[in-house]
Formats: C-alpha cells, sequence, structure tokens
C-alpha cells in the first residue's frame, strides 16, 4: 500500500457556508497554502518568465507536461541532467501531467476547446490509435509514431521527477455518447490501477500520485469514476476530462464528483480556470486550479485586473495608446505598478518582447494575488464579498 | 555658448602604452565610469530585458534610436508620457542617436552592413530625397512621408529627454566617392551648426549634445571633419558613417580621427563593437561603444564568453543537447551561472521567450563586465594580457 510518507493534506480551516477550506499541501520541494493556482510551464518554462520572476510574483507551484517534455527534449534527457526541477532551475513543488489529456484532446493545438465542450476532434490528426494497452500518436517534433501507456507515462513521470504525478487517463470528448464516455472511464479505471502498480514499483517517496475522475457529463459515471479514485491509494483527486459547454454544466460536474471523492486528499481540478471559476469551485471544495490563461492571454496583450466585470483589459485597445496610469498600482511589482499602460501598448505594438514578459508577470501576480486574498476570505467568512470585489467593475 | 553646466567629463587615468583612458563622464541621471558599453533599446526597450534585468546585469548606460521612436509611438506621445525615462522606466543614463543613421543607412533593415561597408543601397527604398534642408523618408510603420531636419531631430530628442544626444548627419556607405563623402560631409557640418542653434534655443541643462566625425574612408575628410567637431561647442564627439570594409580600414578610419577631435570631450564610437573592437579602439581612446550585438545575437542563440579566440558560442549547436554546464560559471548572475546550456538549447528548440531573455541577460551582464575588466586594467597597464584572457580559447 503506497504511504507517500514526504507527503501530506491537511485541511486547517472550513468555509461556514460552503465547502470552501484552507489547507497545507506539502511535498518534498517545500509546502504550499491551498486554495492555490499551479501556473502552467508547459515546456519546462512557465512562458515568457524566469524562475526569478515567477518568485518576484509570488508564485507558490507550477507544472509542466508530460506530452510537450516526452516529445522534447525528451523524459531520458530530463533525468540525466537532474530532474526537471534542476534542468528549468525551480525549487519549488512541481506537478507533471500524464501526457493523456494533450494526446487525446488537443493533437497540438489548444487543449481550452474539449475542456470546454467544443468540438474540434476532426482537427486532432495526430492520435492514430487507442487500445486497452495505451494511444499512439504521431509527435509533432518529427512524426514519430509513439506509443504512450500507463506504465511509461509513470517511468517518464518519475524521470522527469516532479513531486506531484497524474495517472494516465483518456479524456472523452463534449461529443461522446455516455456509452462511449462509460466504456472509456472503465479504461482509465484499468489504466489508473496499472499507474499505481507502475508508480509503487519505482516509489522512493518522492513523489505522490493522482487519481483522475472522468465521466464527462454524465452524473452517474462521474460518481462512479469518484468512487473509483476514492477507494485506490492515490494521494490526490483530480477532476479531468470533459466539463461540459457551460459554466452551470461544469458546474454540475463538480457537484456530482465533489460528495464522492475521498475527503481528507487535495482536489485538483484540471485546466479550469478563470477568476470566476476560482470562486465559484473553491466553494465546491477544489483546492488547486490550473490554466494556461494567465499566460496565453498575455500573449495577446491582454492583463488580469482586480474589479472588472470581465476580468480583463485588452492593453492592444487604442484607448491605452495615451493612458499614463498603470496595470494595477496597488499590486507591490514592478511589472504591475510602474510601468504605464501607454508603454506597454507601445511594446505590444512594435512587437517587442517586453510587452509580454510584463503582461505575464503581471498576470501571474494577479492569479497569485487572488489566491492569497481568497485564502483568507475563507479564513474570514467573506467570499461572498471578496468575489464582488474582484468580479464588479 | 553653450555650457552643459550639469555634464562634465574627467579624465582619471592614462595607459602608458596607448591612448585608453579612464574617465566620469557625468550626466543628470547619474555618472558613470568609461571606457563604457552604451546598450541598445531601440524601440524604448532593450529587447527582451527588463530595466530591472539590466541593472542585474550590472548595466550603467543604454540608448534608444530616435529614428524607431518617431515613427512609434511618436516623439509627442514619449513626452506627454514624462520622457523616455520615465516611459522605459530607466533612470540611468540614456542617449538617444539623431535618426539620420537608420534614415540613410538601413532603410528598414540592418546597421550593421552600412558600417561595415557592405553595398546593400538598392535594398534602401524608403529615403526618398535628401536636400540642404533635411530628408525625407517613407515610414515604415504606415508608409506616410516624414522630414527629417536638424531643427526637427534636435526638437524630437528634446521631446524624448535623454541625457546625451547626437546632431543630425548624413550617413554615407562605402560605395560612395571622394567627392559624394566630401560634399556630404561639408553638408553635415552646416546641418551640425543648425543642430548646435536649435538646441541652444531650448537648452535648460539637461541634456548634452554630440557632434559627429564624418568623412568615410578618406583621411582627409576625417580630419577635416574631426576638426570641425572640435571647434564647435559639442559636449562630445562620436565618430560614425562609414568605417569601411575590413578591420584593418576600421582602425585606420579611428587613427586618422582621434588626434584632431577634442581631447577632453567624451568620445563614442557609434554602432561598434564587438569584444575585439572594445580592446583595439580603447587604445585610441574611444570612451564610449555600442552596438546591438549583444542582444541581437542572443536572438540567434548566440552567447558571448570571455576565453573565447571568436568570442562566441552557438547554443543551438547539437553539442550542447546534453550539456549540463552553464554559460559561465564565474558570474554572478542566475542567467550566466544556473541554467545549463542543455537547457538554453531546449528553450532555443522549443521557441520559448525565456531562452532568449538569459541568452541577452547573459551578453549584456558578459560586455558589462568585460568593459569593468578593461578599466581595472587601464587602471593596471595589462590590457594585453587581459585581451589575450578573453579572446583566447
Amino acid at each position: 500500500m503506497l504511504k507517500y510518507p514526504n507527503f501530506s493534506f491537511d485541511i486547517t480551516a472550513r468555509d461556514s457556508k460552503s465547502s470552501a477550506r484552507l489547507g497545507l499541501l506539502k511535498t518534498p520541494h517545500g509546502t504550499i497554502e491551498t486554495p492555490n493556482y499551479i501556473f502552467c510551464g508547459t515546456k519546462a518554462t512557465v512562458k515568457a518568465l524566469s524562475p526569478a520572476q515567477l518568485r518576484e510574483a509570488q508564485t507558490d507551484i507550477i507544472l509542466s507536461n508530460t506530452y510537450h517534455l516526452m516529445l522534447q527534449p525528451g523524459a531520458d534527457l530530463v533525468e540525466k541532467m537532474g530532474g526537471l526541477h534542476k534542468f528549468m532551475q525551480w525549487d519549488g513543488p512541481l506537478l507533471t501531467d500524464s501526457g493523456g489529456f494533450q494526446v487525446f484532446s488537443m493533437g497540438h493545438g489548444s487543449c481550452a476547446d474539449e475542456i470546454k465542450g467544443r468540438d474540434k476532434s476532426h482537427e486532432n490528426k495526430s492520435l492514430l490509435k487507442i487500445t486497452e494497452e495505451g494511444a499512439v500518436f504521431r509527435s509533432y517534433i518529427d512524426g514519430a509514431k509513439i506509443k504512450l501507456t500507463p506504465e511509461s507515462s509513470m517511468d517518464i513521470q518519475r524521470k522527469l521527477g516532479a513531486d506531484l504525478l497524474m495517472q494516465f487517463d483518456e479524456c472523452t470528448a463534449y461529443h461522446d455518447s455516455e456509452d462511449y464516455t462509460a466504456k472509456s472511464m472503465a479504461m482509465s479505471m484499468r489504466w489508473g490501477d496499472r499507474c499505481l502498480e507502475a508508480f509503487a514499483l519505482n516509489d522512493n517517496g518522492a513523489q505522490g500520485l493522482y487519481g483522475i475522475v472522468q465521466g464527462g457529463v454524465y452524473e452517474g459515471l462521474r460518481t462512479e469514476s469518484a468512487a473509483y479514485t476514492k477507494d485506490r491509494p492515490f494521494f490526490g483527486t483530480a477532476i479531468g476530462g470533459c466539463l461540459g459547454g457551460t459554466d452551470e454544466e461544469m458546474r454540475g460536474i463538480v457537484e456530482w464528483s465533489a460528495p464522492h471523492i475521498h475527503p481528507d486528499r487535495p482536489v485538483h481540478f484540471l485546466g479550469i480556470g478563470r477568476i470566476r471559476d476560482v470562486f465559484t469551485f473553491v466553494r465546491l471544495g477544489i483546492d488547486t486550479f490550473d490554466c494556461v490563461i494567465p499566460t496565453r492571454l498575455a500573449r495577446h496583450g491582454v492583463a488580469f485586473v482586480k474589479g472588472q466585470a470581465k476580468e480583463t483589459i485588452n492593453i492592444k485597445n487604442a484607448r491605452y495608446r495615451d493612458d499614463p496610469s498603470p496595470l494595477d498600482e496597488t499590486m507591490d511589482l514592478p511589472a504591475s505598478r510602474d510601468f504605464s499602460k501607454a508603454y506597454i501598448y507601445h511594446l505590444l505594438k512594435a512587437n517587442e518582447l517586453l510587452g509580454i514578459q510584463i503582461l505575464a508577470q503581471h498576470n501571474v501576480a494577479t492569479f497569485n494575488r487572488l489566491m492569497r486574498e481568497v485564502r483568507q476570505a475563507i479564513r474570514d467568512g467573506n467570499l461572498d464579498e471578496l468575489e464582488k470585489e474582484w468580479l464588479s467593475s
């Protein structure tokens, strides 16, 4: 039986009005407070930001994608270079996913379409075959045929050496029938057991494995999948797969799953969220979030700002051309406090990398501030008021 | 008569074996030691680096290009935003050029071809007309016809608000005849006088104006142009224009000019140098250098490294794929000391911005270290030994 002696999750306080909770998630690379936000360092770098800039933005934890790293530079190389922490010079807690999500859901485009239920499956030309053994796909780097199985995903994630790992699972799509989704889920459970077995074989206490709740948009399947993860010796639970086509569907899926997952384990919500998602889902017991939007939208000129009903402003808008005000003067970060919007507008228009760097760091810092304030609000019992502060213009 | 009360240049020591000298160049935004290197922040940003990262790399002084800024975002906007220092959040000494160099020499490509004597004049489609009044060219932003004159260059540079300004001059090309170069030089002198007059009209003590030595590859013209700058109330002297097709020609041009320029004023070498250029030309009395290569080559995956006969290594070379060593472990900078070459290789292969950021900061730090060591070597009288340390593999 897996024990995870170097990991722990302690729930230190609970919200009186919701299932929101405060926790301490301990890993071999440090302990983080939850709820927290895990920033995407897809290819062993959070895009446009150095580790020092992540720390300056008060980042606690990041993730990297097994799918991308297994293709380039390869898990063996990362292991030879001392593991992902050393390779990317990030000494804090680090998570890797299983690789399955990208194989099944994105081919080599955006993951958001599948999570949000937009059917773009016809665009996924890289996935060649799914069998009981695993999945075969083509590398987007060199076109090579590559097989990913529960065992190889565990092997790759062990070599990468992150603190928190994900089981290999099939990520179904919005258009998949209940019948297909049920069969897929059953296979993901068998894959989960194979992951646990492969993980246990090489377990040296340095990593903690999460099981993933699948089941698409079907209540019965979600509860069954949640119960499966609860009964297995995973360290944490992740809610994954297709989360519906609307905010209501997504909320429903978490509401079905949450009561059946292990109450004492950290719960991660895969690939979500916006600011409003954080408020919605911490109340349903989510402990950690991850999403590319803080850094991806930065590359499109978008800044997340507290006190915006729409969450963001687009600095490429002509109204900012001569705006001397900073992104957010209340933040203790040069990127947010010192540069004028007019300057960032200029940098974006001139295609200068510094514009993206400033926005990426500001957005990361803004989500870290959001999570700090959410934790304080759970402590103080005023999540509703904080949500209004963030999402009212 | 212009007095530049807030500026000074004090020569504090001289090399016994050459014309190399140590100086203190005082500006309203701080005093720098010379010889020094001025990094190019073309469009109001040193590409890929924040002001904090420049400081971390021990940068003393940067420049920005009038040509680019007048087109985007425009000098009026920069003035409205409080001037270039505030706009780009750089509080140290700052230089702007006159705009002429790009108008005449690059159209909208690279400046290096003209400085180095490669004839690409047929590619310059943006320059429409040169008259006694000034130059007319097309904006590369929107195709608008724009006139730049000595007076408008001074006006624009005053609005930008840098500490050190350059007179407007025509930059001739390698293929230009002695006759054409002579006539052009005479016009640049008249333009220099008009610059001095326009500058004096609005002088408030915040800026210092450099005259520029022109004259192409012709000794007589270089000495005549140098004598002109000496006789006029410029704060500093720059050596500009076409510098020949070989290292020998470039050296010759500076050797002709140097004895005739004002001995007590700071001497800037426009658009040069590599590491070997720094060693060659500090010995001929050059006090400041500028060149895009530290940051431009970074964007091509190239790192400057002390102790390399070729000055650089190309991290995109397959030999670095699994090289665990850092760029330079002797430097007190995370970019140089902490990341492995294998990681930077991976970032470059994956088109990750962090790869460029790391190399740009390392290269800037390396040139700043070069200049610190050059100053110490002038003090200690061992420039020859230092040159061997830098340029022997």
